[in-house]
C-alpha cells in the first residue's frame, strides 16, 4: 500500500469491517466532523443538482479571510493532491529535488512530468531534520523545481519561516522555483514562525499548497488551495486545471471554515496535551525509538534486530489497529512506520497493543 | 461565459438569486435528485473522516454490473472532464481532430498537451450532423486522435453505433485513437444502437467517456468514468491520475445506481412525451429554427437578422430564464443559442417568455 488510511483494502484483504479497524495509519485529527459541516451538507443536498460555482468565488473569498491573503492569489483543487499535480504539470520541470523521505505524491507527480529527480537525503543521526546549509550547498543551477514538506511527511519535523526565506534567497539567485507543502501546519500552533502564508507576497518563485483533509478530518470531501503571487505561473496551473474540480460540499467549506474557531481552539488544546502524554508513554516501550513529532503524528523506528514492520503491522491487524508501513519511503527501511496521534483513550489501547506486540 | 449553468456567475453579475433563476442553460434531469442519492448521503457523512477507497473497488464493481462491462477496463474521475484530461494528458497526441461545434472543454485540454488541433466542421444545411463519409475522407494519417461526442454537444445529434465502427475501422487502419464522449448517452431509450459500451471491447484504439452528472442530476457531486479495453493504455491513463480523486459521497454512488432503475424508467418517458411536445410548441414561435434534438437539450437558431443571441440572453434573464449562448462554440455564431428540457409547467413558462422576447 503506497499510502496510509486505506482502510477499504485492509477491509477487503483482511475481512475487518472499517468501522471496527482503529486506523492509526492516516494523519487526521480525531476530534471528528466539525457540527456546522454537517449542517452544511443537509441543508446543500439539493445544490447537488447545480454545477459548483467554475470559479469558486465563495470559497476564495472565505480562505481569504481566514488566512489574510489576497483572493486573487488563491486556486483551489480537489485535494492538495491536484494542487501539488497542477502545479508540476504547469511548471513542467526538467529537474526538481525533494527530499528523502518525503510524501511520495510529489515523485509520482514528477514522473508523470518526465522529471528528472534528486533526492537530498535527511540524515537519521540528525533525526531527519532538514539540514539548511547542507540543503542550500545542494540547491544547483541546473535544478528547476525544488519542494520542500512542512512539517514534513512521515518526519513530522518542521522548517522555521526564516529557514525557508534563506531557501527561498538561493532559489531566486539559481532560478528555482518552490513548492512548499503546508498539509499540516494547521496543526501547528504558533503557524506564524514556520508557515509561508503571511510572507508568501514577497517570492514570485513560491507556491503554498494547504489542505483542509487533515485538520477538519475531511479526507472524504477532498478540498485543497494553493498560493502563489506570480500572476502568470498562478494563471499558468489555473488554465490547465479540470473545470468544476470541486463538489457542492466542499465549494461551500468557506462557511464552515469561517464558523469554526472553537474547533480550532479545542484542535489545538487536545494536540499539545496528547502529543506530550503519547510520546511519553511511547518512549517506555523497550525497543524503539521516538522521532519527536512537531504535528498529529509520529515516526517510529524499531530498534530490535529481529522484528520488522511488516511482522510488527500483522500482529497489530490482529487486534484491528492499522499503522502506516515506511518502508516504501525513500531513505527508510522496514525498520520505520508511521502513526497518528488520536485522543487518550485510543492512543492508550494503542500503546498497550504495540508493547504487546514489541514483546511477543 | 464559457459553459451553461454558471448560475453563481449570475447571481452575482446580475443579482438574481440562484434559487429564482430558471437555468436553461444547462442539460441537467428536471426529475431531481434520486431518493436513494439523499439516504445515502444522510448515512454516509461520518465517512468523510476517512480517505475514499483509492482503488474505488465497490464503485467499479457497480459501474460493471450496470453497464454489462468488466470492472478491470473501468477508470473513474472527478467528473467526465478529469476523464477528458486524463485521457488527453495520456495519449499526448501530436494532432487531434474535433468537430466543430463541439463541447469545448477537449480543445482546453488538448491546448494544455500541446496538440495540434484540426476542426472539422459540420454543416449547417445538414443540421450539424456527423457526414461520416465526410469524416472518414477526412481522417489523415498524421492524426493521433479524433473525439466524437455522441449525442454531440451542442448540436444534440446522434451518431450510430454501426457508423462509429466504420470510423473505428479506419481509425485502426491510419493508426489513431477515438475518444468518444457518451455523456448524454444514458438519456438515449434505445441506447444499444448508439452507443459503444457494448462493442468497446473489439478495440484497442478506443476509450469511452462518461459522466454520471446530466442524468442523474448531480453535476455538483462530480463522478465520471472511462471505459478502455486496451489494458496499456488504461494503466497509462490511471497512473497519470491524481489519488483519491472521488469524494467519499461519488464513491458510494454505485449504490445508487444499482438502485434506480424506476427513477432510469421515469427519466425515459418524461423525455419522450416533453421532447415531442417541446419542440412543437417552439416550432410555433416565429424567427426561430429549432434543430431537432435526440436528447434533452436543443440547439436553436434565431432566424431574424436584427436580433443576436446577447439581446435575447439579457431580455430573458429580466424574466430570470437563463438560456446558453452558443456563440463561443467554433462554427456557430450569435445567432445560436441552447436550451434544455424541463418539465412540461417551466418549459410552458419558457415557451411564452421566449415568444414575447422575439417579438419584442
Amino acid at each position: 500500500m503506497a499510502h496510509g488510511g486505506n482502510i477499504f483494502e485492509i477491509q477487503r484483504k483482511c475481512n475487518i469491517h472499517k468501522d471496527d479497524l482503529l486506523d492509526y495509519s492516516a494523519n487526521i485529527n480525531p476530534l471528528g466532523l466539525p457540527d456546522s459541516l454537517k449542517t452544511m451538507i443537509l441543508h446543500s443536498i439539493e445544490d447537488l443538482q447545480h454545477y459548483p460555482d467554475i470559479h469558486y468565488e465563495e470559497l476564495k473569498m472565505a480562505i481569504a479571510e481566514y488566512y489574510c491573503v489576497d483572493k486573487k492569489d488563491i486556486f483551489v483543487g480537489n485535494g492538495a493532491a491536484q494542487i501539488i499535480f497542477d502545479t508540476i504539470h504547469a511548471l513542467n520541470p526538467k529537474k526538481t529535488m525533494i527530499l528523502a523521505p518525503t510524501f511520495s505524491e510529489y515523485e509520482r507527480a514528477l514522473k508523470v512530468c518526465g522529471s528528472e529527480i534528486v533526492k537530498h537525503a535527511l540524515h537519521e543521526e540528525e533525526d531527519f531534520r532538514v539540514n539548511i546549509q547542507e540543503l542550500l550547498e545542494a540547491m544547483d543551477k541546473d535544478i528547476d523545481l525544488m519542494i520542500l514538506c512542512n512539517p514534513n511527511n512521515p518526519t513530522s519535523k518542521l522548517l522555521k519561516a526564516e529557514e525557508i526565506k534563506k531557501v527561498l534567497e538561493q532559489a531566486v539567485k539559481k532560478n528555482i522555483y518552490l513548492m512548499i507543502d503546508e498539509a499540516f501546519m494547521d496543526f501547528v500552533s504558533e503557524e506564524e514562525s514556520y508557515s509561508m502564508m503571511q510572507s508568501y507576497r514577497e517570492y514570485e518563485n513560491l507556491v503554498i499548497v494547504r489542505a483542509f483533509t487533515k485538520f477538519y478530518g475531511i479526507p472524504g470531501l477532498r478540498l485543497g488551495f494553493g498560493l502563489c503571487s506570480n500572476e502568470k505561473l498562478k494563471e499558468k496551473i489555473s488554465s490547465g486545471a479540470i473545470p468544476w474540480s470541486i463538489n457542492t460540499f466542499a465549494a461551500y467549506f468557506g462557511k464552515v471554515l469561517l464558523a469554526e474557531t472553537n474547533y480550532v481552539e479545542k484542535t489545538h488544546r487536545w494536540l499539545e496535551n496528547e502529543k506530550k502524554r503519547f510520546v511519553e508513554k511511547l518512549k517506555e516501550i523497550d525497543g524503539l525509538k521516538i522521532f519527536s513529532p512537531s504535528v498529529n503524528f509520529i515516526l517510529v523506528k524499531i530498534l530490535k534486530p529481529n522484528v520488522d514492520v511488516l511482522q510488527l503491522q500483522k500482529k497489530l491487524l490482529e487486534k484491528n489497529i492499522l499503522i502506516r508501513d515506511c518502508s516504501n519511503f525513500s531513505n527508510l527501511d522496514k525498520s520505520f512506520f508511521r502513526i497518528a496521534i488520536k485522543d487518550e483513550t485510543n492512543n492508550e489501547k494503542f500503546a498497550e497493543a504495540l508493547q504487546e506486540a514489541m514483546i511477543k
